[in-house]
C-alpha cells in the first residue's frame, strides 16, 4: 500500500509545483515578507494565491454594493461544482482540484478515489491502543491525538519534500473519517455504556459513504444522506487563508514544523466554539428554543423568544443568535444557500418537517431582529453553520 | 491535591485581573480589532501588553543605533532577575512574576513552589498507557500528545474562566518536566534498547532540579548543573507575542479553544527547526565541524571550514551558520550573554574546555564571515540557541 501511494505522490509532485508556485513578483507587489518576519508584528497579508476566492460585494456603477456571496475554488464556482458532481465522489474530485490545481478527468478522479480507498486503514492495533485510550466527549481532541500518534509510524515525517508532504496529506485525508467515527464509538461505549461498532471501511465507497457506514451500527444509509454529507464536505473544504485554522497552519509551517504537527495545531484551532464549534452552539440554541417556546409552529412566539436571546435575556445570555452573520459575506453565505436545498430534501425523507419549519422561522426572524438592534449595513444572513447542526 | 490548587487559583485570580487587563483605549490607539477580524488579513499588532519588552536599538542623538540587547519581564531586566535569584527556584519566581504580574515575596514564592511540587504527578497509569505508547525520537510530539490526553482527565477543560485557566496552566507547568523526562526514557528504552528509569519527582526540589533528577539514571546532579538549567529556563520563558509559538497561542485562543489544545498547537510550532528546533541544528553543525576539521584547536582551520558552510559547500549545504543572528536583536542577544557565563563554569566543571574553545572560535569567526558575505547593518551575533545545544 505504502509503495502505491508513494509512487502516486511522486508522479503528482510536478502538478503541484506547476499550479501552486507563488511568483517572486507578488511578494514584492503586496509587501509580503518571507520567513519569521512576516508574523513579527509587521502585518499579515492573505490573498497571494488563487486557490479560493470569496465574493461578498460587487461594483455597481462604481459603488461597492453588498451582493449574494460566491465561493470559488481554483477558478470554479462551488455552486457549479456541487451541481455537476451528481454521481457522488464530489469530495474526492474537489480534493483533487484543490490539491493539484486542476479539475481531474474521470480517469484521474477514479485513480485518486482508489488511492484514498487503499489508504483508508490504520496501523495494527491503533484503534485499540490509541483511539480507545482515554476516550471522551471531545472527539476533536481524540482526532488530534491520533494525528500526532500517526507521525510515530511515518518514517517520512521530517523530510519536508513536496513529494513526502503529498504522501502525508493523502494518508491523512483517507484516514480522517476513521479517526472521527471510531473516536465517536469509543466515547459512546466507554462513557455512555452503549455498544461499540468498529466497522472496516469499504474501499469502493466514497469518503462520505464510508463515514456513514462506519458511524451507523447496521452500516446502512440512504443515497440522499450520502449526497448531503458529500456536499457538506465540499462546502467546508477551503475558505481562504484568513480563517483561523488555515491561518494556524500558515503560522506553524513557517517554523518548519511537520505535516502532522501542523494539522494537529489546525485541529486545535478548528475546535474552538467561535470557529468549527459554532454549529454545536446552533444546535444547543435550537434545543433551548424548543424547550422554552410551547408552540414552535407559532412564528410570533419564536420571534419573541429570539428577541429575548438577542437581548441577552435567554439561552446563554450572551446576546447572540448563533448561525447568523459572517466576517466577509454580506447578503448571503453561498454555502448556506447551496446546503439549504439538500437539507430540505433530507428533512422530508426523515419526516422532520416540523424541525425544518422551526429552522426556517429562525432564518427569517433573526436577520430582522439583528437589523433592528444593530446597524450592520452589509446585511446579516444565515451562515453555513446554521443548517449543518440540523443535518448532523 | 486538586482542591489545594483550585483554592490557590481562586485566590490569585484577582491578581491577574488587575495586572493583565488591556484598557479599551489601547485597542483604539493601536487599531487592534477584536474577535476573528483581527487575523482576517487586516494585520496583526503586537506590543499591547508590557509583559515583556525587547530592546535592540537606542536613540543616540536622535538616531536609532544598534545596541546590546536587553530583555525585560514585567518591568524587570532579566539580567538582574538572574543575578538576584542566587538560591535557585529562579524559574518558579519568574513564572510567578510573569503569570501574576508582580514579584513574589519570599513567602509567596515558597507557596507557589510548594503548589507546583504538589501538582508534579500524573494520573494513574498515565506514564505506562500514554507516554510509553508509540514512543519515538520526537519528544515534542510525545509531549504534545500527553498534553492533549491530560485534557481528558480535567473536568474544567471547557469552562474558560480565568480561575480554571490558571488551574490548568499551573498543572501543566508542574507536569511538563515529567512529560519530557519520561518521554525521553521511554524512547531510550524502546528504541535504543537502553534501561528505562522512571524516577518520581521530589516535591521539595525546584523544576530544574527535578528535571535533572528524573533524567539521570542515578538521580545525581551538581549544584552548578541545576543552576545553569534554572537560568536557561528563565531565559526562555517569555519573548513577546511576535515569536511563532506565542503567536500561535494568540491565533488559537481567539477561536475560543481550550488551554490544552492551545498549548498543543504552540508545541507544534515550537518544535519546528526554524524555531525551538534551532539548537539541534547548532549541535549537528558543531559535530560536523569536529568530524571535518582535523585540529579544532586551530582557529584558522575552523575559520576556513565555517567559510565553506556559509558558502553552502559543507554541512547541510544551506549556506547557514546556525545559532547566529536574531530577528530583533542587533549587537547582542542578552540571553546568550547571560547564558555564556554559566556555560563557561559548567565546561570547567565537566572538563569540556576543548569543546568550549571550539564554541568560542565559532562565536568569534562566524560574525566576521557573515559580515563579509552579507551587508547586515544591524550586526550579527550569537543567539540564545548557540550555547544551549552545548549545555543540554
Amino acid at each position: 500500500m505504502t509503495e502505491d501511494i508513494r509512487k502516486y505522490a511522486h508522479e503528482k509532485k510536478e502538478l503541484c509545483e506547476k499550479n501552486d508556485a507563488i511568483s517572486d513578483e507578488l511578494y514584492g507587489k503586496y509587501g509580503v515578507n518571507r520567513g519569521l518576519r512576516d508574523i513579527n508584528g509587521k502585518g499579515v497579508l492573505t490573498g497571494l494565491t488563487t486557490i479560493s476566492k470569496m465574493v461578498a460585494f460587487k461594483d455597481v456603477d462604481g459603488v461597492q454594493t453588498p451582493c449574494d456571496g460566491e465561493l470559488w475554488y481554483r477558478g470554479y464556482n462551488v455552486q457549479n461544482l456541487v451541481a455537476k458532481t451528481g454521481s457522488g465522489f464530489g469530495f474526492e474530485k474537489t480534493a483533487y482540484l484543490l490539491i493539484f490545481g486542476e479539475m481531474p478527468t474521470d480517469e484521474e478522479a477514479k485513480e485518486f478515489a482508489d488511492i484514498l480507498g487503499e489508504c483508508r486503514c490504520l496501523p495494527t492495533n491503533f484503534t485499540r491502543d490509541v483511539i480507545m485510550k482515554a476516550p471522551g466527549k471531545d472527539i476533536m481532541n481524540s482526532m488530534t491525538r491520533s494525528i500526532l500518534t500517526l507521525a510515530s509510524y511515518d518514517p517520512t515525517v521530517v523530510s519536508g519534500t513536496l513529494e513526502d508532504s503529498l504522501y502525508q496529506c493523502i494518508m491523512l485525508i483517507a484516514r480522517f473519517p476513521m479517526l472521527a467515527a471510531y473516536a465517536y464509538h469509543a466515547y459512546n461505549h466507554y462513557e455512555n455504556d452503549e455498544s461499540m461498532y468498529i466497522h472496516r471501511p469499504n474501499p469502493a465507497l466514497s469518503t462520505a459513504e464510508n463515514l456513514l457506514l462506519m458511524l451507523r451500527p447496521d452500516k446502512q444509509f440512504t443515497h440522499l444522506e450520502a449526497k448531503v454529507l458529500d456536499v457538506a464536505l465540499m462546502l467546508h473544504m477551503e475558505h481562504g487563508g484568513g480563517n483561523n485554522s488555515t491561518f494556524t497552519t500558515r503560522v506553524v509551517t513557517s517554523s518548519g514544523s511537520d505535516t502532522y504537527s501542523t494539522i494537529a495545531a489546525a485541529m486545535s484551532s478548528l475546535k474552538g466554539p467561535k470557529h468549527g464549534g459554532a454549529n454545536i452552539k446552533v444546535m444547543e440554541m435550537m434545543e433551548n428554543i424548543r424547550e422554552n417556546v410551547s408552540d414552535t409552529s407559532d412564528y410570533n412566539a419564536v420571534y419573541d423568544y429570539l428577541g429575548k436571546i438577542l437581548a441577552g435575556e435567554a439561552f446563554d445570555h450572551k446576546g447572540l443568535i448563533y448561525g447568523m452573520g459572517h466576517a466577509v459575506y454580506s447578503l448571503s453565505d453561498p454555502r448556506e444557500r447551496i446546503f439549504r436545498g439538500f437539507v430540505e430534501k433530507l428533512a422530508a425523507e426523515k419526516h422532520r418537517e416540523d424541525d425544518m419549519k422551526l429552522y426556517e422561522f429562525v432564518e427569517d426572524a433573526a436577520p430582522k431582529l439583528i437589523a433592528q438592534k444593530r446597524r450592520i449595513m452589509k446585511g446579516v444572513s444565515p451562515n453555513v453553520d446554521f443548517y449543518s447542526g440540523f443535518v448532523y
